[in-house]
């Protein structure tokens, strides 16, 4: 990385999209000088516009990518600009990408600033990386920022806190084991999409919607509207955007801003303890000996648990 | 919980199962003078037994329940003793459980010590406690402690952490669609069931395992086996399990233990630090501070970052 902040700040002016790739590979980098680049960059671009933050989620096979494709052009047909965000928490070893290639939305990815998962060893590491490429797609000026992630556990608890709004995909037959349908992915969902409700699947898609409706306390409570999609003939999204469109208007929308932007920065807080521990010499050298004594059973993992913490301070 | 350390103790020599599920409850336990007791059980009943602990894993449609129940089944019919630990990271919110009850392994939940989710806020808070779970587990002695959680994502490289085999169940058709498996999931598994090999399914079954054999590198380099089985009819699981016997006699079977026992002892240590800094009210009233100065824009992040680390030594 050879750009200097003014470089940074000026591209994202220009609308240069190479210069957008750059930052967010800046962000993502470990080294100490790009991390202090970086935390230099987050802060002037800050609160510069206000994109509307779409989650996108879904168990593979529920046609994610067709979807993505179908709704981002409809916005962009409104006039939208918008930006794809990925993000893969499945690949723990080697950091793999739901995108792969952007084969997989051809003609949205000539349209769209569309790029892969952020890498990283933890998945709160790469929430907050996600939440740091979405504040610079965010000051770049896109009106719609959408994440896409694959559609099982804990990621959703994750990307839900970076989101304004979080769109579930489903598929016709979905209601018929509703013992399989997660309560906590539910309870993060803001839309409903029943995907995939064309041909022959249009009479279980109906069905699917109805048992949903009838059997999820959790969508009355919260409002949810089910809407029936099908993103392969086109069918159904002009009528979820309108809807959205809608909502995104509405007083409430952006009302879990404040919360995110303090926790993300709780985060880089912590993280940047952590990491001045580990810097520590005696710090690190103690909780190597203390790991080798328990496992060792030279000492308890109670006494361990004392010792590491006696040698502690804080604004002395 | 009103038990004392000898109570435990005294429990786990008598079998006591009751025993074992108010310790687990123990170790989940967030009071303070729990978490003390918890440290000091954990302490006694380490390294008393070791158990074959075994991960296993699928997409929700699977089957996992019912491998579950027939696998388990015939473990207990070999003479072995089993627990059954389910992981449920996709309800963030609620906190829900896979198991749900235990009419799912109706005649396994009347043979084995059946436990649901342990709680915790993060994906690594569920599997510490998970762990600690499994080593009460092992010192209570049961021969086969089965870790099953849902199949896809972060979740499978924490379970992956916690066992010594991890098993990853496929539906027949699974290799029709080699982009969807998640090279990550893949690379933690030691053995690979293409479930619900019966009647009109085991054509496809046998394709499915020759296409995962004949494109996925991963397996040949892992050595990893792929056993067609009906869970439901009953079928190629006692096959399964010869295989598995024979390979938990080999040299390297527990050859993760080492690092995974360092590895748990090092999050309790940095659980322990997070824990005492946040207990100080230094740090936390700076804490607070600094998110506050960082969002209403007086304070850059990358000062706050300077400002935190700032006031923290270690060893002085």
């Amino acid at each position: 990385v050879s750009l200097k902040l003014k470089d940074y700040i000026e591209g994202f002016k220009q609308g240069d999209t190479t210069v957008l790739a750059q930052a967010i590979t800046l962000i993502e980098s470990q080294k100490d000088d790009h991390k202090k680049l970086a935390l230099q960059l987050l802060s002037a671009v800050k609160n510069i516009n206000q994109s509307v933050i779409l989650g996108i989620s879904g168990t593979p096979g529920v046609g994610k990518s067709t979807f993505i494709e179908t709704f981002g052009l409809e916005l962009i047909k409104r006039g939208k600009k918008i930006a794809v965000l990925a993000v893969d928490p499945s690949s723990g070893v080697t950091g793999g990408s739901i995108l792969g290639d952007k084969t997989r939305m051809q003609e949205l990815s000539q349209k769209a600033f569309i790029r892969p998962s952020p890498s990283g060893k933890t998945l709160g590491g790469v929430a907050l990386k996600t939440r740091e490429a979405i504040l610079l797609c965010e000051s770049f000026g896109f009106d719609y920022i959408l994440i896409e992630t694959v559609g099982v556990g804990q990621s959703e608890s994750q990307i839900a806190s970076l989101v304004d709004h979080f769109i579930l995909l489903m598929q016709p037959g979905a209601g018929d084991d509703l013992q399989a349908i997660k309560r906590g992915i539910l309870e993060h969902a803001d839309s409903i999409i029943v995907n995939k409700a064309d041909g022959d699947l249009v009479k279980k898609a109906n069905i699917t919607k109805a048992q949903l409706e009838s059997s999820l306390d959790i969508l009355r409570q919260k409002n949810i509207h089910i809407h029936l999609v099908s993103a392969l003939k086109k069918q159904g999204i002009s009528e979820f955007v309108d809807e959205l469109f809608k909502e995104a208007n509405s007083h409430d929308f952006f009302s879990k801003r404040e919360s995110q932007e303090k926790l993300w920065i709780e985060q880089i807080l912590e993280d940047a303890l952590i990491e001045a521990l580990e810097a520590n010499k005696k710090y690190h050298a103690q909780k190597l000996k203390l790991i080798d004594d328990v496992y060792n059973n030279n000492e308890s993992i109670e006494k361990a648990v004392e010792d590491i913490v006696k040698g502690l301070s804080y604004g002395n």
